[in-house]
């Protein structure tokens, strides 16, 4: 299977690829340092990876920048960070994608437990996180060709102990949690599906 | 107690604003035709408002766009017209309107069960009521001085029969289920809902 794994160069995205690689042909895309180039906030940049990528089984996005900070911080500007970022740039990686993408393809994207159990500080992410999970939901209905999509949707994760402080209560999801809930989006059936890798 | 109603030249806000003016003192918001001018969409047109308005208890908001039509005609483009209206435009009616409630006051908006519940032609509205609810959540646990923040979320209502078709097998939100939604998040206690009036 051809697999593209948006934001490689990540935690999140370097587990995967090396936990996919095996038996597959995957394809890295980040800002820099990966195979090909993207900025999922530029639809231009997007299509000039598809156009580099070809055909392909499988997207994985573990791209989701946000706005993290204080409350009283936070006004339109910044929450245009998660706006542009997590939520419409894992939007349009769907909505140009199905043009490239293989018939039985699937799209999996990243989202996270904060669009229903919210922490202080990452009110932009629940809202990128929902907007994003209401997409899936919607897409998986009216994509064609048996083409699937699914969100994963972890917690804190356990490579990224910085943030453990900001989510007091939420054990962190292993590697191989996450790990699982892509596999099962990549190779199970499901589509519409919000996976709780926990 | 003092209500702000913005959308309220519509189907919904014209509702509202007859079933609340009994015992309150209502403002209307909306493009045109009412008390307050307002486009949602623009940060400086909604502190304008606010400006307005003075200090109030209590924002209702039904003012909802979003793009409407087939799934091959959903771009970036299409998809901004639910981001920047029931989206961002709501978040900010909360950002900005924080600033000028009354200790104690509430922020009541307009989600539907699209979120969850998705029928074809409405990816956008998915999208943009995920976002809300999200951030509903987050918000309620942010905001200071006792403020409340919930939203409502019907699924087709009864005084909008033109989107009946859209909807099949979902039977309408009667007005009153409607009202009684709002009345709940308004004078009752609850923050951080998403209430369901069916």
């Amino acid at each position: 299977m051809k697999i593209v794994i948006v934001g490689a160069s990540g935690t999140m995205g370097k587990y995967l690829t090396s936990a996919f690689e095996k038996g597959n042909e995957i394809v890295t895309a980040a800002r820099k340092g990966c195979d090909v180039r993207v900025d999922i906030t530029s639809t231009a940049s997007i299509e000039n990876m598809y156009r580099q990528v070809g055909s392909f089984d499988a997207l994985i996005s573990t791209a989701g920048p946000t706005f993290v900070g204080a409350w009283n911080k936070l006004t339109d500007k910044e929450f245009r960070q998660g706006v542009e970022g997590k939520m419409m740039g894992q939007i349009n990686l769907v909505l140009i994608g199905q043009n490239y993408i293989n018939t039985k393809g699937s799209f999996t994207l990243i989202t996270g437990a904060l669009s229903h159990d919210p922490q202080r500080n990452f009110a932009n992410a629940s809202a990128a996180n929902g907007a994003v999970e209401g997409f899936v939901r919607a897409a998986a209905i009216e994509l064609q060709n048996g083409i699937r999509i699914n969100a994963v949707s972890p917690t804190v994760i356990e490579d990224s102990p910085r943030y453990f402080p900001f989510f007091p209560g939420d054990m962190p999801v292993t590697m191989q949690q996450l790990e699982f809930g892509f596999r099962k989006s990549v190779f199970g059936a499901n589509t519409g599906q919000v996976i709780k890798p926990y």
